[in-house]
């Protein structure tokens, strides 16, 4: 069986970038997990005692703590903050920038809808920088629930599929008379997407890596189900399952933004194997 | 056969508008066609004196000129108010709108894209409220040719068909950070559009009444086309054949918004008499 490995797939700047940044600030603490891996947070409180706290009350005057790559709400950075700890943000900068977008077209009194998860964390984050006025939607038809007023921002979580964007985006210009729609799709996502696309065209099997609740893998793994019916979504090699490969010949390969090259080297040393 | 009309059709607000304009100064002229249909501009100059010249030359000082509803470039309008020229505006404010957002837009420094016809009248008068960066395109493979920065305010020409205008929006998302949507398609066309798109859905013929210059009237048709094959779009009775209604049981009226209702209940009695 070939195994081919996507043109695109695996970390991110953003995720590289917080993984440097966590690396250089030994002895801290995340403020919840720096990435969307179990694995790679285990391999940083291992070798640079880089821990991790879910509750903001955990962190207190003279503590050192870093700030997850999907960002954090605005009061929650204002209450560290207020409590004079070391602060260090890891935010990736893609997330930084629809946080910027939505409280200043906030404050320019546009309704704000925002597309992705209500329940995670860079959505949250993302959120709480406008005042009111503002929407998370997860599709077109959480749309139709929603008083919208004639002038729309619109923004977008940096990992979703830009197909559902512009799904998003075509019913508000129907209706509104100003949709101003900023493209917060990162390029990796971007890159990662069209690459496995364009493997799982070609594969009769697909193996994507990455966190079970990280948002940009899931995505990566709807595509790829979309284009190749066996396809499946691991965390690692102890996921593998045999039969998954019986009479195959062709193994495409992808990871998420936040899986280490470590890992998908395991997972392919253990396919290799079977 | 059973005659039906589509249930919104003709006149718009602005048509309407500018007709009551018109009658309200007698002895004055229009710069270029008043609307895009002979008829109804015979109509005017037979029962209230309001005469056409298509040269910007022909107005002189203490003249009295009616702007079309289409309205006419910036420099152009500048000109005869310059002249002492009694300037009576016509202009669509559906089209005055896009007209202000463009020349906002493009001081506030954003690329410009315009959807619609670079050749029409109200086109060029949109065009001309931007002094540099502006772009006429027709469809998706225009864009194609333009190298446009990453902010982009679109707008469309009144009479334009919201599905197309999406594709224009699509595209300009997918590779731009922020593209400032503005829905300028103005809501007669819209409700003349959908009712077409029912009624061309049940009848087995369809006659669209319109100026054969009127951009909308073509649009009206090609949604009517795209429905029933057996679609035609005339001026008036004259241009009716015979043999369109041969064996047919449902036959479907609709006119574009510069179509006067005369001219439509024509229509209706030379089909009856078929």
């Amino acid at each position: 069986m070939k195994i081919e490995l996507a043109s695109k797939y695996g970390f991110c700047f953003g995720v590289k970038r917080a993984i440097k940044i966590a690396e250089d600030n030994t002895n801290s603490r995340t403020y919840g997990p720096l990435i969307h891996n179990s694995k790679e947070i285990n391999r940083l409180k291992e070798n640079f005692n880089v821990g991790l706290s879910e509750n903001l009350s955990d962190f207190t005057t003279g503590d050192k703590v870093v700030i997850r790559t999907h960002g954090i709400p605005k009061n929650e950075l204002k209450t560290l903050n207020e409590k004079s700890i070391d602060v260090i943000d890891a935010t990736c900068p893609y997330v930084t920038k629809p946080q910027l977008i939505v409280e200043d077209m906030n404050n320019q009194g546009y309704d704000v809808v925002i597309f992705g998860d209500e329940s995670h964390p860079e959505i949250k984050g993302v959120k709480s920088y406008a005042q009111n006025n503002v929407y998370v939607v997860n599709c077109v038809e959480d749309l139709e629930l929603i008083p919208l007023r004639e002038k729309i921002a619109l923004v977008a979580q940096t990992t979703r599929k830009i197909e559902d964007y512009q799904a998003i985006s075509n019913y508000l210009i129907r209706s509104h008379k100003e949709v101003r729609v900023f493209n917060t799709i990162c390029n990796a996502t971007f890159e990662n997407q069209d690459a496995v696309r364009d493997l799982s065209q070609k594969a009769d099997v697909m193996i994507i890596i990455g966190g079970k609740n990280s948002s940009n893998t899931k995505q990566l793994h709807s595509i790829a189900v979309s284009k190749c019916e066996n396809s499946y979504h691991i965390e690692g090699p102890d996921d593998l399952e045999k039969t998954w490969f019986k009479d195959k010949k062709h193994c495409g390969i992808s990871a998420g933004a936040s899986t280490p090259d470590w890992i998908i080297q395991q997972v392919i040393n253990s396919i290799e194997k079977i």
